[in-house]
């Protein structure tokens, strides 16, 4: 099905995914998605966590086309047709002299797209795929097509794709602002930060086992909203001043704060899903014990040195104030969640290594050579449970969406527009 | 130590536990346990699972004594303290002619007492033992003291050795009014209806293993209170409205509603602990379980069969629409969580074992041969988690406290005073 043509333009972006540490839970409208409170990100560094994606246009091409991880999908869906929608309607002139290629404004209604996504990190380990996925389809798109808008605005239109997506749009800390207007012009997200605003911060993942299946988060915050007595509460009272003390948090790099406000929300968030009927249960008993291996050790520190956060999925998202406390915490985690014995440590532990070196772990042998830590108390039995995390990423924060512009690393063939 | 003295007064009574299906968490007097919110119950028969208390008076005790389930345990806290000084305060005359002892009221100042409490489950199971506990003490004291207060007045002293206590002065269904005044006398428990109201429900309960410390009670209601967002909102505008239609649902004997309150009231009650901070989990995946199994069930029911509760445990309390649903929902949890190998099913399922009958349960090959509940998907493995549940309690609604008039039930010998 080759459609080679007289010209292929082709623009590939990199997209990061992000972790609320405010959380988003709940729409007031469900096919603009617009929610119920604002929301406050960490974009995760797109070295480890990214979504890449080729968008190009050809008179050749026949009809629009998607093929995510080298698998065409469907883009009948909604979601996916009000981004392209909204994006062709803000396309402009396109003039490529090289090639020499002209494509006036009114032509975009006209001409076809193929798209390529690719994501780095494995799509089922609940990951926020979603959110880097449509990120990337509109920001490329809107390259492309010479949208004029400014990243904020394009954070309005990548929202209507997966709502946590328009965070992706910004490195650093972001914030989504719900907004006010009916058709979700002002539900956008706005940079607090950059990422080298605060970049002592190391962030390690747990990709936790799980034998259950997850309700999805469409219908799991459309659930909670139906049924949660307490969820309108948590979104008029409790976030509005949530929201106001992680900014000056954040701004002023206040870490105990930080991190008192993140994990109490990332609770609250599980809390009102536990109050949804029926309840979701998203944290496992592995959760459970990632976040008492931490408040312990912050209680026994006397100020945080971690926060951790969970979103729709059993999966641990840890921020360590520095590299120093991320090796302290890995060799914690690593104690309590040592990898199967037949494991390699170099798939066990992948992203960020040198963390691994910091905590001075070269072989499983160190693994298992790990002491209790200390705040454990003698009288506790110090348990260890093997195969219960998948492995664990090193990261931390990082930068927005970036265009790539070496052709290899497209992922569509520059002649045919069809995946490599 | 034998204190033989001249008489030894003796009276022994038996006293139920309870489930709240209505939840008390949270205190606004942490002396006086004056709870945040109005609280009901269901008292559980006593065959299976209560409490029998024998006090004992005599000029020749030197001090106040109690024996826990044979041991000899401290009375000098304040919760038994503020018991037994209510109870001695509220004293009158006591005459036995046929033992020829007169006691006046003045005199019970300068008695001392002789206390043996014995529970007919394990303390450690984590089944409301201090409600059943604190329930028979203030009432085996009331009647050996002939105090003249009802057991509602009664229930005011009971509330504070332990909350919940209060609900186990009555039978059947019991609210527990929190009252407005700051010294607690009208924080005290009323029958909304007596056992016989409603004799078609059977309880069933899952004793789950449990690896975790579980946060005890007392302190994490504390923390709770000062430090969850959500819980004030809870206590102020959640339960009013549901303590009325639990009222009625329970008068009317409307088990959806009656289900679906009682899901949703301990669904919040784990949400409020987990928006505690540091965060409260009672539940772990085996209840986690247990709740998809009875929610799944009773959606492709229709209509909810089934209701499900949780204290601060991982225990699951059941209770069924009938005898018939408890036979059909005894046959979905032994068929995912089947007793170890070795295991003796008699002591799998302990009380009424007749609903193991009903169930056409014989032995451990009936488990083994137990068909997928139809509801389960054929698309979804069905999973089995043996030794995640240590054994189940099959019971029912039940009496409130009664004293054992034959001396061959007391705990305490005749003659001196000092256990059998």
């Amino acid at each position: 099905m080759a459609e080679k043509k007289s010209w292929v333009l082709m623009v590939t972006a990199q997209t990061p995914t992000n972790i609320a540490v405010i959380k988003y839970w709940g729409k007031r409208d469900e096919s603009l998605i617009l929610p119920i409170n604002d929301s406050i990100s960490v974009t995760l560094d797109p070295s480890h966590l990214c979504t890449t994606t080729t968008v190009a246009v050809s008179p050749g091409f026949t009809h629009d086309r998607m093929w995510l991880n080298g698998k065409e999908i469907s883009l009948s869906g909604g979601r996916y047709q009000n981004c392209l929608r909204e994006i062709r309607s803000r396309a402009s002139d396109v003039e490529d002299e090289k090639k020499g290629i002209k494509i006036a404004k009114k032509d975009w209604e006209n001409l076809h797209l193929h798209i390529a996504s690719y994501n780095n990190f494995p799509t089922a380990a609940g990951l926020a795929s979603s959110a880097a996925g449509f990120a990337c389809l509109v920001y490329s798109l809107a390259k492309l097509m010479n949208v004029k808008e400014d990243n904020s605005q394009l954070s309005a239109i990548a929202r209507q794709g997966s709502g946590s997506a328009c965070r992706s749009l910004y490195g650093g800390f972001v914030k989504w602002i719900m907004g006010k207007d009916d058709n979700g012009s002002d539900s956008i997200a706005v940079q607090l930060v950059d990422e080298k605003h605060w970049d002592e911060l190391v962030i390690l993942i747990a990709v936790v086992s799980s034998r259950q299946k997850e309700t999805s988060s469409t219908s799991g915050m459309r659930e909670t909203v139906e049924t949660s007595p307490l969820v309108l509460h948590r979104a008029k009272e409790v976030v509005p001043k949530r929201v106001v003390e992680m900014e000056e948090a954040i701004k002023s790099r206040n870490f105990p704060a930080f991190a008192r406000l993140t994990c109490s929300d990332s609770n609250q968030f599980h809390a009102v899903c536990l109050d949804t009927s029926p309840p979701i249960f998203y944290m496992n008993d592995t959760s459970h014990r990632i976040i008492s291996c931490v408040e312990k050790w912050n209680r026994s520190e006397g100020t945080p040195q971690v926060a951790y956060t969970f979103d729709a999925g059993p999966n641990a998202v840890l921020i360590a104030r520095n590299r120093k406390v991320a090796a302290l915490l890995l060799q914690r985690l690593l104690f309590h969640f040592p990898p199967q014995s037949d494991a390699d440590l170099n798939s066990y532990i992948v992203g960020d290594k040198s963390v691994l070196m910091d905590a001075g772990i070269q072989d499983l042998k160190d693994v298992e050579a790990l002491p209790p830590p200390p705040e454990i108390k003698d009288n506790v039995p110090t348990q260890k449970f093997k195969g219960d995390v998948s492995y664990f990423i090193c990261t931390r924060p990082g930068r927005g969406p970036v265009l790539l512009t070496e052709e290899s690393q497209a992922l569509l063939n520059p002649e045919t527009g069809l995946p490599k």
